[in-house]
C-alpha cells in the first residue's frame, strides 16, 4: 500500500468548473504564479501584469480566465480582440503553475478562450510564440490544438530567436 | 510663359531639412492631415492619433517625425521599439498629405525612421500592412526601398483581407 501526497492542485483545481473569469483577488496569486514561472523573464512578467491589471480596470481589450479554487490558482489565460481587425483574437498568455503541468490544464484554458472568442464573433485566433528551443513543448501542444504555423519572422525576438506565428479559424460549435 | 501657382507644399517643405520631431503644436494639424487622407478608416485615424497623444506624453515607445516648415505638415511617420524584443522596431505610420504626394516626401519620412532606429542601435524594421489592392503601391514602396515579404497572415484584418509582414535588417552606414 503506498500512501500518495497531494499537492494543493491535487486537492483544489479539478476540471473545466474551475475556470472563471478574473477576480481582483486573484491579482497576488498570478504575480506569484508569473514569478514562479521559469520560462519567463521578468520583463515578460511585468508585461503579463499589466495586461492582468488592464482587464481589473474593465479594459475591454484584455480579457482573462483563470483556473481557480479553494484558494488556489492553478493558471490563466489571455485573450482580446486585435486592434484593427474584424473578428481576430491574440491569445496573449497561458500560464500553468509548473506545479501542475502535464493534467490538461493548458488545455482547458485554451477551450476556455476558444469558446469566449466564438462567443464573442470571433472568427480567428493568433498565437504569437518563440522559435526558441524552450518553447518547442508549447508550439506542439498548439499544434495537437488545431493550431497551424502560420508565419515565421526571422530574427524577431533577438539575433537567432524568430517569431513563430500560429492561426486556428474558429467555428461555433 | 507660364505661371505657376503653387500650393503651400511647394512654397515650405523641401527637402530632408524640413524633417524634425513632433512638438505638441502640430497635434491639431495631424488630425487635418489624418482626417484627409482616404486611406484610413474613423478607426485608424483614432488609432494613429492615440499614437500621437502617447508620443507627445513622452512615452518612449512612440517616436514621430513631422515633415513640416513654415506651419504646413505634408507628413509624419511613427516608429518605436517592438515590446519584448532585443532591437527591433515596428514602423507604425508613414502619412503623406494626398495633395503632396510623389515628392518623395515618404522615402525622406522612412530614412529619418531608419535612422533614428540604428542611432538607438537598432537592427530590425518591421512594417505590416494590408493585402487589399488600395494598399498595393504602398507594399511597392517598401519593396522598392529594400523591404522584403517575411510573412502573410491569412484574412487578418477581414475575411479575404491579409495581413503582409515586410522586414528589413537595417545596418548603420
Amino acid at each position: 500500500m503506498t500512501t500518495h501526497r497531494s499537492s494543493g492542485f491535487d486537492l483544489a483545481v479539478r476540471d473545466a468548473r474551475d475556470v472563471r473569469p478574473l477576480e481582483s483577488g486573484d491579482r497576488a496569486l498570478i504575480e506569484a504564479l508569473l514569478r514562479s514561472s521559469t520560462n519567463f523573464t521578468a520583463e515578460e512578467s511585468a508585461t503579463a501584469m499589466e495586461l492582468i491589471d488592464e482587464a481589473l480596470a474593465g479594459d475591454p481589450e484584455y480579457i482573462v480566465n483563470v483556473l481557480a479554487n479553494d484558494g488556489h490558482i492553478a493558471g490563466y489565460e489571455c485573450h482580446g480582440p486585435t486592434p484593427l481587425t474584424e473578428g481576430t483574437y491574440d491569445l496573449y498568455w497561458i500560464v500553468v503553475d509548473p506545479r501542475a503541468q502535464r493534467r490538461g490544464f493548458g488545455k482547458l484554458l485554451l477551450r476556455a478562450a476558444e469558446e469566449d472568442i466564438v462567443r464573442r464573433g470571433g472568427r480567428l485566433l493568433i498565437i504569437e510564440t518563440s522559435s526558441q528551443p524552450s518553447y518547442a513543448a508549447t508550439v506542439q501542444f498548439y499544434k495537437r490544438s488545431g493550431y497551424t504555423l502560420e508565419a515565421r519572422i526571422h530574427n524577431f525576438y533577438r539575433q537567432g530567436d524568430d517569431k513563430l506565428v500560429l492561426t486556428k479559424e474558429l467555428h461555433a460549435s
